[in-house]
């Protein structure tokens, strides 16, 4: 069965040729396992899907645009008619598997929100993005959907993180790290010290205990919880150290092989990864960067068709069934 | 006249080799302007001192030693003969103008604390680091010593980083950002927003608004003021960076010409930078990674002397004391 993905042909800088490129790349990359349904205008999109030629592309109309600069919650509860709304509204009714948009981000969480629900046992769906290390990838969350946490909450990330893995990454017992300023249980503020006690008290989870922002690159968890402050930070550090090391190369004024450069794009540039997942929600809602390349988008819609795959909002479900009996139990 | 800068002779991995090492490098790079008085235990010091040919280091006995693991607010209040409080003790009598110590890090901030005392107007002194960046470098404040931080410890940092990069780097008006996941006004949590407020009614600084984590290594500001909590987070990550990137060019299998490499290592490598300041206390102390090379100590004797060449301390009471007025004001 092809699973459907609805795509945001209105969203980010390269609308909407960058999502039709995409879109294109999929499809034939995975020509009998995605259907792509293109939300957007379309006078737009039917002129540029002529120069693409594949099948299994079809055109969803939505009449408005949210702009990046607009309120994205106000503006998600107005413009009803607008690719990220509608686009959600397919999942929500089951006509389409899952949603990437690489539009104005608080919009799609807002939308995500707002049609697809929490999941019971979410308080705060977090954002979750994928860190290149050196010896694989950690899943770092929240990468600034929830700037202010509890404790709690950063349990529930740690659960969807080790879903997230597991399904989509497939690491079988993924570790689960808190992030923090040293390695000994009592370090940091009170949000550390209690998240700490919760989650190696967790069965549920395969707890390694506090990550120093040292350790990360290492590969030292393979869910690394965080509050949505400075997951944000260190996420947009990391992106921005791609072109500051090519630039510092650039400046040796020795012109190097391109494997050696390759090599580090590889690792250092998200577009490789494919968008972030907004974890928690009940549906498959994927954020891309507004300057997506036609790669990243392609490498969404893979990670998308996995996550429908393997079932994750079922399995994130389950788990967070599991965690809300624990609480109560306790 | 020479600068009087007593070195922790027992702190940091390689000690007592690797601060002997450092020292005799700065004494023979600048011969006429600076003394170092190596704190530690005589006995190991002076045979290391005969295989290196210099003059104008002096023994200054401690026969204590603060270990990493112990708790160093008590460790500095018990060993009252250890390298670090009698360093700082040289500091606060006059017989020293620096101190510089790679030993435990908690220990020599608690006896800033203890020994030199906060400047008036300095509520929670914090340790500022230097950022490379990809047109300069920038100081980020607070780098780990206060993980809860109110707003008006952010505008503190601000007077007290502005300061040190106009003293110590030599800018004439450093440009203040403040570390947030947007650029507008109202972005972040309320921390976030009410320091940004004071920042920008504050007209003693040069505040330029808030800095998103892609922005720092592109030189948007000269000081950037944060809680030390994702302080400490990021600069722990970006020091790794040096490493991870070795690993991918490695990993090419392609040898680079050193030129490159060097390159790299020149902008990402802490030791080039020289320890990190603790601020905003009557007196300079430098804390210098515990891994620090002989180069990092030399650096860290090249920062401390500055420091005291440019009256750092006093510019920094004279701000604080300005700011304080204000307030009162207000």
């Amino acid at each position: 069965m092809r699973h459907r993905i609805a795509l945001d042909a209105m969203g980010g800088d390269g609308a909407p040729l960058v999502p039709v490129q995409g879109a294109a790349e999929a499809l034939r990359e995975w020509p009998d396992a995605v259907e792509i349904l293109l939300v957007g205008q379309p006078e737009a999109l039917e002129s540029l899907l002529e120069a693409e030629d594949v099948s299994g592309l079809r055109i969803i109309p939505a009449s408005e645009t949210v702009e990046m600069n607009e309120p994205p919650a106000l503006a998600i509860r107005r413009k009803r008619d607008s690719s990220i709304a509608v686009g959600l509204g397919l999942v929500r009714s089951g006509e389409a598997d899952a949603f990437i948009s690489a539009g104005s981000t608080g919009a799609v969480m807002a939308g995500s929100l707002l049609f697809l629900r929490p999941l019971p046992g979410v308080e705060r769906p977090p954002v979750g993005t994928i860190f290149p290390t050196s010896s694989g990838q950690t899943l770092v969350l929240d990468a600034g959907a929830n700037v202010n946490c509890r404790p709690g909450h950063l349990q529930q990330f740690a659960h969807l993180g080790s879903v997230y893995m597991r399904d989509i990454v497939d690491i079988e017992r993924p570790r689960v790290g808190l992030l923090n300023l040293g390695t000994e249980p009592g370090k940091g503020d009170e949000l550390r010290v209690t998240a700490y006690r919760l989650l190696r008290e967790d069965s549920g989870l395969n707890f390694v205990g506090n990550i120093e922002g040292d350790q990360i690159i290492r590969g030292a968890c393979d869910v690394l919880v965080c509050d949505g402050f400075v997951g944000n930070v260190l996420l947009k550090f990391y992106e921005s150290m791609a072109g500051f090391v090519t630039g510092v190369l650039g400046q040796a004024e020795r012109p190097l092989t391109s494997g050696g450069l390759d090599e580090i794009f590889r690792f250092l540039d998200y577009a490789e990864y494919g968008g972030a997942p907004l974890l928690g929600v009940n549906g498959v809602s994927i954020i891309c960067h507004g300057g997506s390349p036609p790669r990243a988008i392609r490498n969404a819609i893979g990670v998308a068709m996995r996550c429908v795959r393997f079932h994750m909002v079922s399995d994130m479900a389950a788990a967070l069934a599991l965690l809300a009996g624990t609480v109560t139990d306790a």
